[in-house]
């Protein structure tokens, strides 16, 4: 979403220049962040593992007690229209359900008239395309922050909502470092999430994750890699970590729909580039196992989406 | 804000018709509900306390790193304002002041450009003014709720934000109940406050709150009723609450700028209107100390705005 000026939204059923994509100021979505959201890609032209996103969206909207009355098909071809419109194949896409305008009172009326919005990017291929371009400005470089990741029992974390400041304060404690990605902690003060991405560790060959009875995301990414470490015998375990865990590992990488498997520079100033790097590897300072999920991971989405093997 | 049709709003510089107000879907408010606010009364034309709630949202706005350059002179010409092109002098009035749009990424950027946002509704005057109304449906009926304040280290509870799930998910519970407030607790059970509103018991003559040390904002109602019992000589403690203590109370009542001092009928079931209620005060099922503070509230509103003593 970096210059949106000649962008197509898909605002409440109609396809409008991004600079007029407006709500109401009495929008649930503006006045309490009360919405709904999923970050998808598209890959030639079609969002990547849409049952997943429409799962978990569903999943939202029911914590939410939001009953918008859509069905998944009339969502899916919301969004496909407006790739269309915008002649867009490989994007970025953002799809949002407020429960809209509703007489002045903070509890939530059960009849919605729901503010549905889809935003678009155009967002290159990636992974291991002839074409690629790494999606991210270089490896990440991680730092664990004091903000909290806000607890399930305040607000559940499988809800991907528009209440999103508790990662945006966690961003905020960046402003001073080289850090680009706030490593989120829990209650107890076990690893749960980056602010925008779930994390992974490699340690003797197998992978580490924070497991989602904490308050963790249950990312389509995250869902994805596992998926992919399973086929291939990688052992997973999805447990608690420590911020130690995290900076002792021989490999460190992130996931999320843009940014598929990036993989982790630093984790609190400590480096963690694997000393065997290929020089294959070594412009993205990916240890081998991060590498190999990335390519397992851009495999997929060619073959899903563009029919190469 | 009941029926917004005939109001006119303030938005970015603006008045324009309720209808018409209108933020862009790329507005971080709408997006990650990264805005502060102020719910606010006007009494006779004049917003009570002005300097409370402009101190407040300059901490909230400092908590959210978001420099937006306006003055708070700035931002009352444009309550005023929109107070003045409303013809309203007894008022609810909204003061929102979102971190605008921004290139497509979710760490703020130090430039802010603002959204401000006023939205006022008519609101009788209530009190004790010989035309009063209460401008709450009876007395509250609070209900415990297994939502769990969001914790100061998530997001500081200080901060009066659009972040406001929390709340929704916690009024969410009142569904099937008769319940109209919820009662929030913090992570270690002890009580919080309610979705909008604080809470105050009476016991044994004195006035008990929730310490500001839990996740509790720190609302003005709360600090001018703490100022009136310090000026009338009633002893106040601001400690550790449990549900117990709520139910067990001589009195409860909650404050908020709206409902000014509101009396609470039942908590999780149980009738706390107490015995000894006066025919004056039985209407409203409150209690002596909560009658008097309500008196006291309405008569500083008077003195301070419409000069009556």
């Amino acid at each position: 979403m970096t210059d949106a000026a000649d962008l197509l939204y898909h605002v409440d059923g109609e396809l409008v220049p991004a600079a007029e994509a407006t709500v109401n100021v009495r929008d649930r979505g503006f006045m309490y962040g009360d919405a709904a959201f999923e970050t998808m890609r598209a890959y030639g032209g079609e969002v990547f593992r849409w049952d997943a996103h429409a799962d978990r969206l569903r999943g939202t909207c029911e914590t939410l007690g939001m009953d918008h009355g859509l069905t998944d098909a009339d969502l899916k071809d919301r969004v496909d229209e407006t790739l269309a419109a915008n002649d867009l194949a490989d994007a970025y896409v953002k799809l949002s359900i407020s429960r809209g305008v509703q007489p002045g009172k903070l509890d939530p009326d059960p009849a919605v008239d729901p503010t549905v919005v889809v935003y678009v990017s155009p967002l290159p291929r990636g992974g291991t395309a002839p074409d690629a371009e790494p999606v991210w400005d270089g490896p990440a470089a991680l730092q664990t922050v004091r903000t909290q990741r806000v607890p399930d029992r305040a607000i559940p974390a499988d809800a991907k909502t528009h209440n999103y400041l508790n990662g945006i304060l966690a961003r905020l404690e960046l402003r001073s470092s080289d850090a680009d990605e706030a490593m989120l902690r829990d209650a107890e003060g076990y690893v749960a999430e980056g602010a925008t991405s779930n994390l992974f560790l490699v340690d003797d060959g197998g992978l580490r994750t924070p497991s989602l009875d904490g308050p963790v995301l249950p990312g389509v990414t995250r869902d994805t890699v596992l998926d992919l470490a399973a086929e291939e015998g990688i052992p997973v375990e999805e447990d608690q970590l420590t911020p130690a865990d995290v900076r002792d590992a021989d490999e460190v990488f992130l996931t999320n729909s843009t940014w598929e498997v990036r993989p982790v520079a630093t984790v609190d100033g400590v480096d963690v580039t694997p000393g065997d790097a290929t020089p294959e590897n070594a412009d993205r300072d990916a240890g081998p196992l991060t590498t190999l999920l990335a390519r397992l991971y851009a495999r997929r989405v060619e073959r899903v989406h563009y029919g190469d093997d």
